[in-house]
């Protein structure tokens, strides 16, 4: 076997740190490294680059940098939105496993989706009660790549809370969204959305791991999980970030900035992908919502074949494709999500996921996709031997 | 002015990320940047190197990889200890602002140290009650340098608990330790210590920022903080910090294994700082238990000079000194530590914090004790004038 250019589909699970984003946080490490607190002209100098680093970040979203809270990445800024409201919370069965474990904590409670894993405003706004203070919804979902209708969520809610003005009941309700899965491929605005949190993941979108963002409306109160120093406005403290901070606000402006023509150039090459697999491979089932889908998403079931065999195969061609959920340490349960939209067990344990990114060219897809339609074709002559 | 090469002596705030360090990281931010929990070979060899990288970091204080935790750093590990016990706390006066924020959110009882900045054994155990199930103790306090007798708070603790058994208590009692301050510079080894908990910081350690460790003996049940998809054993969610762990297990290996020669090294050095500095000024004071000390520490005071005023005079001359505690983002208080040990208001506010590293040198020490001395000397003089 010659060696081969390894194709990496797996961008819903990690992102290679760009290299304008490793340039910008080097210097951070070694020789920028004071301390923000300390209070000498070069530290003070560092505190500055921090809080310009959080306005740019906030920026390429719409918010302010004083709105938002850096975090050691989305599953904190998650528990965080938890832990900053009471009461009943609304969210749906197919949410990232820290949305649910929160969730999990109190009363909620979960609202099915459509078998395209799409959840109905109306739905969510059947069950939301006078008590109800928190509904989260992931802007787009993590094994489909479906997209949610935040909008008419928010604009739903916002009926609600003038109701409930009318009615005098005096609990708060705010919508969270995480964002980590959309950023960069679709347009995430917090006005346009017009959500109360956004959570953002940077290691999801070229930047480094662990750190991430929770953005809140300014007249909401956090209620910090890590109590200290009294860094991030009092409501997360530890020494700043400050590498992960540069690192994330370059990540997310240039996503932010190539969105609109990235989305364009992925759903091109995710289309031609689908379009090659489903041709060669006339089993062939995609999930999810094809109209509302991430552009740079593809999930796709071969019925009755060992997914977890295909990414083997294809792993020795130099291919990387997910089964299900890579967030989730725990791999030996079937995946929740794909439970919850009503498949099948053959289509379940049959399916993959493939997520384009910055390095996927025309060449990488008809590489992975004639590989892919080879793996499985062999998959299924073995099984009719059987 | 001619072109100064800068003199830093605020190790205690931050130290600049080595340059091994960097080099051991770089690779997991670009290339080998797979998150640990996807199933192609690549990222199981991410898993692989990741767990290696823990048992390597645990083997330089010890213990073992599966005993530790990785965090978000030294503050969320104290804030993961204290939430992992109920019950009454006993801490000291003088702790991080994150051990005493912790402590304040439950009942608890703050033991004074004596006039050194020192916590007597007698003292702690006599405020111990049948329902306190948490001591927390830092190794060295962060402004004064100041190291606690951890091993004989244990020894005492041991006998509690063994009188506990006998009074069928069957109320837990553990002591954790904040090592932040102290690896690298002496002995941290948990076995010697004997303690239930202890906490490392890789950004006191020429590691990354917002890495840090919380390490707990076997038995002990870890209640997390931040839940999700079950990564760290299910007690801290969130995709694993490959970069940051493999940086800081590179940080904390160099540590020990230089741990005696680079305290001896500081300990001359800081030696010579003082012997100069008293001598040229004196009516210095130095601060602290001067036996029981880190060896790169000096905290010393001139009475009624403004120290925030040194450190801007010291500034200009490319030397960067602390005056209180720079974890603390609030910097208009007076430092909790210095009052605590019943210093009077000019020497608090004559008080700085010198603390040196891996890059300071004999030529380094030279230059800062002469211009710190000329500084003082010249603000003295500036007040008879006034």
């Amino acid at each position: 076997m010659s060696i081969l250019e390894t194709i990496y589909l797996d961008h819903a699970a990690a992102t290679p740190v760009a290299d304008h984003v490793v340039t910008a946080m080097l210097p951070y490490l070694s020789d920028i490294f004071y301390n923000p607190s300390s209070q000498y002209a070069p530290a003070v100098q560092v505190r500055r680059e921090y809080e310009e680093a959080k306005q740019q970040l906030a920026q390429s979203f719409g918010a302010k940098g004083d709105e938002l809270i850096i975090t050691a990445g989305a599953t904190e800024s998650i528990n965080l939105a938890f832990h900053s409201t009471f009461g009943h919370v609304v969210t749906t069965a197919i949410e990232h496993p820290a949305v649910l474990e929160c969730a999990k904590q109190r009363d909620h409670t979960l609202v099915q989706p459509n078998d395209k894993g799409r959840v109905s405003v109306d739905d969510i706004v059947s069950v939301i009660r006078p008590d109800t203070q928190l509904v989260s919804v992931a802007l787009a979902n993590n094994e489909l790549g479906t997209l949610q209708p935040i909008r008419k969520i928010t604009q739903a809610i916002d009926a609600i809370r003038e109701e409930r003005r009318l009615a005098a009941n005096q609990n708060p309700l705010y919508v969270h969204c995480d964002g980590s899965q959309g950023f960069g491929q679709v347009d995430v605005n917090v006005a346009r959305l017009g959500t109360d949190f956004l959570t953002l993941n940077s290691g999801k979108m070229y930047g480094p791991k662990q750190v991430g963002l929770l953005w809140a409306k300014k007249h909401i109160s956090i209620h910090p999980i890590i109590v200290g120093g009294g860094q991030e406005r009092g409501l997360r403290s530890g020494t700043e970030n400050v590498s992960g901070a540069i690192g994330f606000s370059a990540a997310a402006t240039w996503s932010a900035n190539h969105q609109s023509a990235e989305a364009d150039r992925l759903k091109k090459l995710r289309d031609m992908l689908q379009q090659r697999i489903t041709s060669g491979v006339p089993e062939s089932v995609v999930l999810g919502d094809q109209k509302h889908r991430l552009p740079g998403h593809l999930s796709i079931s071969f019925p009755g074949i060992d997914a977890e065999r295909l990414v083997f195969m294809l792993e020795r061609q130099g291919i990387y494709i997910a089964t299900g959920s890579a967030c989730s340490a725990n791999k030996n349960t079937a995946s929740h999500v794909l439970t919850a939209i009503g498949l099948d067990d053959t289509i379940i344990s049959g399916s993959i996921r493939l997520t384009l990114g910055k390095r996927t060219t025309e060449q990488s897809v008809e590489r992975a996709s004639a590989d892919i339609i080879t793996a499985v074709k062999s998959e299924y002559a073995r099984m009719k031997k059987v």
